[in-house]
């Protein structure tokens, strides 16, 4: 489907410059998936030593290829690893036939590059259900191998893409005890986004040297904060993976608790989240949804999502109606605890609502110029208590529509 | 906005003939509240000794006539009662002004009718957050009772229309220990629909004599099989009402457990559910879900809810396209447990995946036939138990965008 649409006016103005990360080089080709005349399959080879973590959908449906890298994550090895892309077919709900085709991919992944079976992490996005043409990818892989490079990153982007309008990346160094350590990473999705990494495939390298407990430990909680709180669709894949991996090829060990490198790798991935968001199917609005006075964190991420996933507030986004009649529906119906007349709504810095109606300043000119911006925020006082959640979404337009209502993308 | 968009391609081809119930007399007129050229105000009055139950939103965000029923709907009176509702502003979210706009309309009806402001219900259906023009309403009370006729059944499902594109009308005739007594019911909604009674009015009226305790679990039980498991969009609104009235004109005794009676209003009930459904904003298509082989009922039904409320499976159904593979994407998600290599999937008759993948005997071209249709069923058995669970939609389309991106429809 790419380049089927237009590409999303949220869009950065163009790919990042990312830093070669030593130790982790990548190779893309046209396999022929199911795109024509375009890379739809990425290699990287991670030196020996890297240390792998990952966090995967919670989809109970999840595909043949999640269940294997789950079923990994957790080895070391000294031998190195490899991660295997293809885009264009996700092996999800393929029955036996989608392990047969994960276990082609890796063996033959393995056989080429020297590396145990164990080491080799693969991932598959797109239509589910349909048999994976596996051939077409282990006919690629040595082809592949010979290609390999350390600055063939924003490649492996393009690669990865289905409907994604644009490639998505972004990178940090920081300081870590004096020296310097460097954070890239790729990411793409724009549909079936929800909660626990709805379609969504994310690679983050550093040349860190990490343990393999803090690693999974720092991406587990900062995906939380990130990924896990931005939603398009309510819509959650069954193929959703993120993995990191870090090379130690700086040579620079980071320690748990490392608070630079813990910025920095945030940094990394709530950007590389909002470009997910910003290329939302449809999406002509980005939209921060921030709920404070909650009476927990859990509670007021429960409003947030409940608000960021409304049909109806994302279509009044899309119209630019300030319609905070439907922010207060949400609240209303999400389940978790509110009184109405204790709700604040603002508007950007507009305060709309508060005691139960709409705010005496409040103008319907003020709140409708806010609602003209690309980047609109909702902030939602319940005045209950300290909890605080921040979840970012898009509008829902007629492009949403367009593309999903095709047949078959 | 009634009479903006086309009729929907769904609705029924003329309003039925709806039997008079003695007892309960009606009346409609254009108060000008929101809406210009048409009715927008409907009373109903009751005879003395008529039992009331009612079901209403379970939002923590419901409005003052809302929370004005529910303090009402337990009481017993032989004095009758009356029905006021407005279209147009549903005196949700208006603070202190809600609960004076409810008294205001409340205490003259029961001025006018010589009835306690106890037995006054109102619902008010439309834009959320603006004041009430209670005046227009309380001006036009008198005028109304003189109009009050046991045959205006079908200009009241009129009055109370805001985006419904048809009137919604159903009845039922029953015999109870070989005497007739008759059930007819009216409904507005056809968008912020889901679970808890979204944006839904429904009025329903009987000649039979019916306890309270009786009616009200009859009318309980009823609407968590018939409105309860319909869903438009997922959005749940602040003012969902559903009023029963037994008027007892009949003379005939209806008891607990009378199985022809239940029957007969659950077929009432679940008529004029569907036609909710079926008059989902943008609609053209009619869903039913079917959920079997799940662990509990409630797992069933989670699932089922799931699927009919995924943008994904309902822009597929927009298009016709026969995509499983999304049906087991919002299985996934769902909450609810599933083995993915149990599941087995059909489209009408049609078998179209089974034990984790694709049916052998399935051709697309016959899924895609069944996609044609303008009423479908898609059928899921989970393999794991006895619970079961039907749920009606409707497929999301251009339609949903353009009545609800429109500037404060």
């Amino acid at each position: 489907m790419a380049g089927k649409y237009p590409v999303s006016p949220l869009a950065p103005a163009s790919f990042p410059d990312l830093p070669v990360i030593r130790g982790a080089s990548f190779a893309s080709i046209a396999a022929g998936v199911r795109y024509a005349g375009r890379t739809d399959l990425m290699l990287c080879r991670l030196v020996p030593g890297t240390v792998m973590a990952g966090v995967f959908t919670r989809s109970s449906t999840r595909s043949a290829p999640v269940l294997d890298c789950q079923e990994k994550i957790g080895g070391d090895s000294e031998a190195g690893a490899a991660i295997v892309v293809n885009s264009g077919n996700s092996n999800a709900f393929t029955g036996r036939n989608g392990i047969e085709a994960t276990r082609a991919v890796t063996a033959k992944a393995a056989e080429v590059l020297g590396l145990p079976v164990e080491r080799i992490f693969t991932s598959s996005t797109g239509v589910i259900g349909e048999k994976l043409p596996h051939d077409r990818i282990t006919a690629k892989l040595e082809e592949l191998t010979g290609m390999l490079d350390e600055g063939k990153l924003e490649e492996a982007a393009r690669a990865i893409m289905t409907t994604d309008t644009y490639p998505k990346g972004a990178s940090a160094e920081v300081k870590v005890g004096g020296q310097t350590v460097k954070i890239a990473g790729i990411a793409k999705g724009s549909g079936m986004i929800e909660p626990d990494m709805g379609t969504m495939l994310v690679y983050i390298f550093t040349d860190a040297a990490v343990t393999r407990p803090v690693l999974q430990d720092m991406v587990s909680t900062i995906s939380d904060l990130t990924f896990n709180c931005i939603t398009v669709d309510s819509d959650t894949s069954t193929s959703d993976t993120l993995l990191m991996a870090a090379t130690g090829a700086s040579g620079v060990r980071v320690e748990a608790g490392d608070t630079g490198f813990i910025a920095a790798l945030q940094n990394v991935m709530m950007d590389l989240a909002h470009q997910v968001v910003k290329d939302g199917e449809g999406a002509t609005k980005f939209v921060e949804v921030h709920v404070s006075g909650a009476h927990s964190d859990v509670e007021a991420r429960v409003h947030a999502k409940s608000i960021a996933n409304s049909p109806l507030v994302k279509t009044a986004i899309a119209g630019e109606d300030p319609n905070w009649g439907r922010i207060v529906m949400a609240i209303g119906k999400s389940g978790a605890q509110a009184d109405r007349d204790l709700i604040s709504i603002r508007f950007g810095d507009v305060l709309v609502a508060e005691k139960g109606w709409v705010a005496e300043s409040y103008r319907e000119a003020d709140g409708a110029a806010h609602m003209k911006g690309q980047s609109l925020k909702i902030s939602v006082d319940l005045g209950l208590g300290g909890g605080v959640a921040t979840v970012w979404t898009c509008d829902l337009t007629h492009g949403y529509i367009d593309i999903n209502a095709d047949y078959r993308s």
